[in-house]
């Protein structure tokens, strides 16, 4: 037991999940692959929450709830929706008592049962465009599961927005992308790859699935979010006509798209290390801890709990997320570990010597220990600002060098380019930048070849020629530049 | 269709129901008793959130997330818990296309996840008290439902703490249900007697439940809230214990406690009017909305748009919760009365006269319309404020009033004193406080004869003598003070 962790260079799964135990982020539940989210690990999910939250409400999005059961035959009414969800569903058969004579299933995703309501509550273009959001739990049954990554239960957002023209309709499920993007590089300091998902990685249901990708310290890579653009497929399927402004009756187009409680499973692969969890000052529930260092002599223990409590009632005030570690039984030591594991952003340690020098002595979790240097009161509040948005930034650019020096381009121009594109892929791992002539065949043999999927047409490559690039795999014409990487 | 409701004196249920979907505050989902909470029903419950959820956390209780899924057996494993919920449970048979080989349930409450990881969690007197709680769905597999009051999924939060000894579970359980009365009294306007439930009555697996008990216009009582001390019912079934401070090994105690999407229904039944729903200004998503009038002459228009435009940044800035009808097309009185519906404590209106004499025009949602008046600019923001504040408190007021009103006392004294009891509930219902033996023969024969129940053993009339009363039924000694009422 202990705070002992795997290294991640030795074992980097059972890194993980020693950081998300014993972190107090999540437990194992009683049911295979249900997790139980421990409240330290909630916290970072409730300040996810709370961001993202005020982002959509402040772009025009409403909060709903809808029902957790759905009816079966509802999912079967989008032909390409129930084959990709089939699999993964967990049935209701008896309930009060009694067998149910029409099967219920716990919601996978809720387009359906959404859709079904839009129908009776869209009927001009006056109620368009509907943006709701919903934060809830969703069900899926995995076969192989892994806390926060992939559980049968997890918690998400799941936004679904109704509009009158295809053009409204793509520019929400960009816009949505972007958002994503911006919230996950901003607070999470976690780079992204954004752009479509191929006809096979789609979500089902989809006429476009955009994705963002990350890069984990494994090199593998990470879907940390989706924003589908849906057509006319669930208006179809639901009936959901609005009589438009010249009085003729239309199919409403739809968007939907998610991010759930992977983030924080993000968050442990891309930042944290062997000492624990590291966590972005603006996604952390702490941001600094207080460790007054107490002594024999209780007087003196006295003076450093309330030079402490100064210090941070001083940081409260000005509205930072703090704590005070009041433990006298465990060693300095054993708390500054206790304060790394939980990837708090700042320690602030207090001893005899600091309230002589009229001082604090401060330390970033992800510099090493020798970097700790003491502060002046007087300069407290400004220091303390400055190295949490220092933190921020160098860890966002951190992974950003760390996810550049692991995306390869491997372009094809001739016919062995394939064994270098398989070698690199078989021995490095990272993000291949590749050509494709968009078969499918291709794909497939690609990803049998070197378990590598096509994670994304990537937006920020598409303005290059592709003039003289052959396909990676067949040879063939290319028609997009694509990202390839095994992922979780 | 329009916005027409049926009066409450007419047909409670139906203006009950009318509020509930023309409001807009939910609707009926596709699976009978599933109900969709809309965007503004879920405001009024973001609202409730965020109020109730602050006031956990500053008294030290954490949020966290517990699975879904049940295993069976878990809710065997305490003898009555199983005994009250299994008529009601929902039950996943078959999931990832396979028969699972142990039936799952749908919580119908987490005391047993919980209380499984619990024996996990606690090991010592230092890892106490655990004070955890959640926001979640619950699924109860009722028979009669109906919006708000009783659906088959509904939100609440769920507290679940464990404690070193029975007199702290027991000032646990206590500190919560006086939390709850001062938010709901406080917050919902609501007032309501607090008591425990008798032996009947209780949470299966408890060992007291104390109830709040608030009575809505058509005198007929309903349950918004319970806190329970369940002793060491829980700790035993899962094997809770911990080694105290000598060395020994003890079971935890326990208490668990909720409120729910129900005290939505609560708002509507207890305030509101045959024009719609009623929201204490301290509960509304919206405080208050300006509505310009608008003219034919355009010029006009731009006019009162902008001073409507300066009224709301002004109120927007000092904190209101405000918003701007800027429908054209509607006639003043259709946008009052859709106000209205909404419940929105006070109306802003703003017409080309209002504008000459530097005024605004205010109106109270729970006044008549003639006492509509104007205010100068420079009273604007303290007349807001004093207005929302009387509002509050006279709503509270004239629901106290109203309970007071229909709270009868009829206490045994002699022979017939039941008749006069039995005649009164039947033609009068409300709340009767009255005298009862503390045997369930009467407690059931009463039941029988007059469809009330024993709603709680009241806090606030246990101080009095029991001194020559006689049990309303059977004339015997008599244990308790009690409130009969019949209920949702």
């Amino acid at each position: 037991m202990g705070n002992f962790i795997f290294s991640k260079e030795e074992d980097f799964s059972k890194w993980y999940l020693d950081i998300v135990q014993k972190a107090k982020l999540a437990d194992y539940g009683p049911v295979k692959g249900c997790m139980v989210i421990m409240p330290y690990g909630y916290a970072i999910w409730e300040r996810i929450k709370r961001i993202l939250n005020d982002n959509f409400e402040k772009t025009g999005h409403e909060n709903a709830y809808f029902p957790l059961l759905i009816p079966y035959e509802f999912l079967e009414k989008e032909r390409e929706h129930i084959k990709g969800f089939s699999p993964e569903l967990a049935v209701v058969t008896t309930a009060g008592g009694e067998e149910l004579s029409e099967p219920l299933i716990l919601r996978p995703t809720s387009e359906t049962v959404i859709w079904n309501m839009y129908s009776k509550w869209i009927k001009s273009y006056r109620d368009l465009p509907v943006k709701i959001n919903q934060w809830t739990n969703i069900i899926r049954w995995e076969k192989r599961t892994r806390p926060f990554l992939r559980t049968t239960e997890f918690l998400w957002q799941e936004g679904h927005t109704a509009h009158e023209t295809e053009k409204e309709a793509k520019e929400e499920t960009l816009f949505i992308l972007n958002l994503y993007k911006r919230f996950i590089e901003d607070y999470l300091a976690i780079p992204v790859f954004c752009g479509q998902k191929t006809e096979m990685e789609k979500f089902a249901g989809a006429v476009s699935t955009y994705t963002l990708e990350a890069l984990m310290q494994d090199k593998k890579a990470l879907q940390v979010g989706t924003s589908h653009y849906l057509g006319l497929n669930f208006a179809e399927a639901f009936d959901v006509k609005f009589q438009n402004k010249k009085g003729e009756m239309d199919y409403v187009f739809a968007t939907s798209w998610g991010v759930s409680t992977r983030l924080i499973g993000a968050l442990i692969m891309v930042h944290s290390d062997n000492k624990g969890l590291i966590l972005p000052p603006k996604i952390a529930p702490i941001e600094i801890i207080i460790v007054p260092i107490f002594k024999v002599d209780n007087e003196a223990n006295k003076r450093i709990l309330e030079y402490s409590t100064t210090v941070f009632d001083i940081l409260k005030r000005e509205g930072f997320r703090v704590e005070i570690d009041k433990d006298v039984k465990n060693s300095p030591g054993f708390r500054f570990a206790a304060a790394e594991l939980k990837g708090i952003p700042m320690r602030i340690e207090i001893g005899s010597n600091d309230i002589i020098m009229d001082c604090v002595t401060v330390a970033r979790r992800d510099k090493d220990k020798n970097s700790k240097y003491q502060v002046s009161m007087k300069e407290l509040l400004s220091k303390m600002r400055c190295e949490l948005e220092n933190m921020q930034s160098e860890l966002f650019n951190r992974a950003l060098e760390f996810r550049n020096l692991n995306t390869k381009e491997i372009i094809g121009f001739k016919e062995n380019d394939y064994d270098t594109f398989k070698t690199y892929i078989n021995n490095h791992l990272g993000f291949v930048l590749s050509s494709w002539c968009g078969s499918e065949v291709c794909e497939e043999g690609i990803k049998n070849d070197t378990k590598a999927t096509i994670r994304c047409i990537p937006e920020e490559f598409q303005n290059r020629s592709l003039n003289n690039l052959t396909c990676i795999y067949c040879n063939g014409v290319v028609k997009y530049l694509v990202l390839f990487a095994r992922s979780y």
